[in-house]
């Protein structure tokens, strides 16, 4: 039975988040871990104050200037970002364009299979994961399997909620990594060069905003150098200090 | 495929507890929205330090004269708690006496009936639930169920990692509610009257310790009228504040 959630409910975009990635774990293409690490963004995202701050829009406005500047820029997806954002996903890949490949922690091809599944569902032409020959050093064998013409290859990656550990092995492969992740704590939020502390459910469409300003003005849109991750990451603590310090 | 975690990881304590709340799973007595709360928890953990901190013992402590000194105390259980302390909720149910009863908020006689076969396979002799006759006021009909010898007649109510809803219905019967969350903001931590903020993993054997403390020395209880909940709140918001300030 599908729970119905009212519009009116104060904390409706929440639940219908949950709902997703409820149907995602019966659907089978959710490992029941990603429950937990929705959990863990939930509750970041409450102290963020479930919207966009500035320091998070100034990494998407970097991030899209990242992306459009690419060569060969790949959108990494797992059973979570498919669950929330895999329609804005498609949209985002066709307008940059960019590779989606499926790549997972809990890797298995049977939900690789149901993902690729889940995004032609929702419109995606291609999505490369399912005949990975190459390796992603540093990462144990299953983990680090991904396709020669899709993260293998690419200088720009799109990591959303994803570990830190595949965070850093794509590091030492020299690709530039943006990742969306709420728990600016994080190894993942540490190592990757934008990290955008925000909800995919709210970062994509944003990334997409952005990725239009940039393309209809034909600005100079070399961000690689002057992005300076750490002191956005600073900026994001004090504020998380304020907020926390403002909530009795 | 049981996953084998080595005791030598530095997540180990983490990585155990998400392997048991999944096997709850597993098992059909964890909903699915067990797996989210406890990621929510998870990351307040993080924030916290991961130990009991002096204003978690302190309401540990609190919560221990409140239970001695109770006259029909009641553990509510639900499938995150049992899943984490089964075990030591049944020691905790012997040393003071107090009453175990199943109280679910995604209430179905199945896991209702899985939860106490679960209790009793670790060591409980009783655990109410299964004859819910009685209703908590302001609380819909199925989640309002209760039984007339546990959570209605009792004074004092322990209810763990419980929702705001539940924590309201049962202050508005006139109940002294002790609760334990991970997460300070939550209306669960706002309304009972000892907010415990640590993991049940480690409150409840504390709890077990300051109870043995207590009943040796033979003291004087009494605790209900002064324990200062809001006071202790505000510093674990201080706390947490600082904390965050510190992190990067």
């Amino acid at each position: 039975m599908k729970t119905i959630i009212p519009k009116s409910h104060p904390r409706y975009e929440s639940l219908i988040m949950r709902e997703r990635i409820s149907e995602g774990l019966k659907k089978g293409f959710v490992h029941e871990t990603g429950l937990i690490a929705h959990g863990r963004g939930e509750a970041f995202d409450y102290i963020i104050g479930e919207k966009t701050q500035s320091f998070s829009d100034d990494a998407i406005q970097a991030a899209a200037k990242a992306l459009v500047s690419a060569k060969h820029p790949v959108f990494s997806l797992n059973g979570n970002v498919v669950s929330l954002v895999g329609k804005e996903s498609v949209q985002l890949s066709q307008l940059i364009p960019i590779v989606l490949e499926v790549n997972l922690f809990h890797k298995s091809d049977q939900r690789v299979q149901l993902l690729i599944k889940e995004m032609k569902k929702v419109g995606a032409e291609h999505v490369l994961g399912s005949h990975p020959t190459m390796h992603i050093p540093n990462l144990d064998h299953n983990r680090g399997l991904c396709e020669e013409k899709g993260i293998f290859s690419s200088d720009v990656v799109l990591v959303p909620l994803e570990d830190g550990d595949r965070c850093q092995a794509l590091k030492d492969m020299g690709k530039y990594v943006i990742t969306i992740d709420l728990n600016p704590l994080s190894r993942t939020a540490k190592t990757a060069d934008i990290t955008i502390v925000d909800n995919v459910t709210r970062a994509i469409p944003r990334l997409i905003y952005w990725i239009n300003q940039i393309k209809d003005k034909n600005d100079d849109v070399s961000v690689l150098d002057t992005w300076d991750n750490n002191k956005n990451l600073k900026k994001i603590y004090t504020f998380l200090s304020k907020r926390l310090n403002h909530m009795d």
